[in-house]
């Protein structure tokens, strides 16, 4: 269903219309409100939400429904960037069950977009996940480091509170880097790389923000309840590409 | 627009028909066959077709019709992704003049998608374009190697024919890379990863197929006229990932 309201394909909408059942999942990712009631309002009925277990632990059961019915399936983004829904396809496949996926745009592409940055010097994306009491991964601080250190840009992705249902704020995300960045030695905050912020991306209130990687925290209160997307910018070719004409914007 | 007929988000259709003028582009990629009428009939007017010139080296005079008109432009893909958008926008910015961009579905997250590999393991992007007497660029090779030794996979786009406005072909391709890999001796044909060539991503007659980039010039009759999108796979952790299904499906 993309990003924001109405992203949703047209012809997407033409399937769910003639769908004999239309399920939502609403956990990979947040929509905006009032999205599900214009999708309802569209296509005639009302999808019926389904759970983080009905597609992991039960996925099997899931996807048996669609042996005899046409089922469609709205998701936030696009819809195989989530590896949940590609083992909904494993599994179809593997039973024989016919599928169709309408693509949809996904964070991905519009999040480089945005920054008008060139697509060709992005290194590999990061997701930054919240730390456990028996799981605090490190490798993303590592990844970053390393694309900037072959002069590429990191599109960084954060996580979910999925206890309070909320994204993850700026003030957690540069504490948890903070502590990955400690125990790998990565110097991150060292180098103090700009950081382009971009909260509420795909939507009217879609904001962009230039900051730097020490001062991005103070933001928190700014960007409270926005879902924020990051790119690590690269020092190399910034300044060439205009992106620093964002700096210069009043977000202050 | 998309990759295919009907990809168009919803709320791009609902400014378009609501627009004082439509344009369309259709260099940047290819439509599918009858997108066009399509659109012209969902929005009630038919578009105005802009050239290159009109957007490159015209841009200021297009931006500038959009001063005193509401105008909606057209794109095939994510129209972010083409650098010759982002440089409107840059325009219409210096200009004063609002702009509002609808994001679509893009290559660039629908090819890692259908490719279930995960979206955390792709090196940077790679273009391989057509070598020209004056022009012979190398660095893709290099991209794709480094790529390979990082255990990264690599997604890339090939270049536009446009004097006989056709998508290159898989032999043309795999000659300009062995060129490529010849003058930078990075041993790509020596390695001969596996590459999972998508062709026609997104319409209804898109295929996947997986092979060694060594074999990949021999499949030349069966793509004829798709349009291709490859991956060269790093070989860390493809098995896992239940990539290799692709092998066996019936595509020689």
């Amino acid at each position: 269903m993309g990003l924001g309201k109405g992203d949703i394909a047209e012809r997407a909408l033409e399937l769910a219309k003639h769908a004999d059942e239309v399920l939502v999942e609403k956990y990979s990712s947040f929509l905006e409100e009032g999205y599900m009631e214009w999708v309802e309002q569209k296509i005639g009925k009302k999808p019926k939400e389904v759970s983080r277990e009905d597609l992991e632990q039960s996925a099997e059961k899931t996807v048996e429904m669609a042996r005899e019915k046409e089922v469609v399936l709205l998701t936030p983004g696009d819809p195989l960037v989530a590896t949940t829904h590609k083992i909904l396809l494993d599994i179809a496949d593997k039973e024989g069950i016919k599928t169709k996926v309408v693509h949809a745009p996904s964070a991905f592409s519009a999040a480089i977009g945005e920054s008008r940055l060139s697509f060709y010097k992005f290194g590999p994306v990061v997701n930054i996940p919240y730390w456990q009491e028996h799981y605090k991964p490190t490798a993303f601080a590592k990844t970053i480091a390393r694309n900037l250190e072959l002069g590429l840009h990191s599109l960084v992705f954060l996580d979910i509170n999925r206890q309070e249902g909320r994204p993850m704020k700026i003030e957690e995300c540069v504490d948890i880097l903070g502590k990955a960045d400690a125990t790998e030695k990565t110097g991150l905050f060292k180098k103090d790389p700009y950081v382009l912020i971009e909260a509420n991306l795909g939507r009217d209130d879609q904001e962009l923000m230039l900051t730097k990687l020490g001062l991005a925290a103070q933001l928190g209160k700014r960007l409270e309840g926005k879902i924020l997307t990051l790119i690590f910018l690269s020092s190399i070719g910034v300044d060439e590409e205009g992106v620093k004409a964002f700096e210069v914007r009043d977000y202050q």
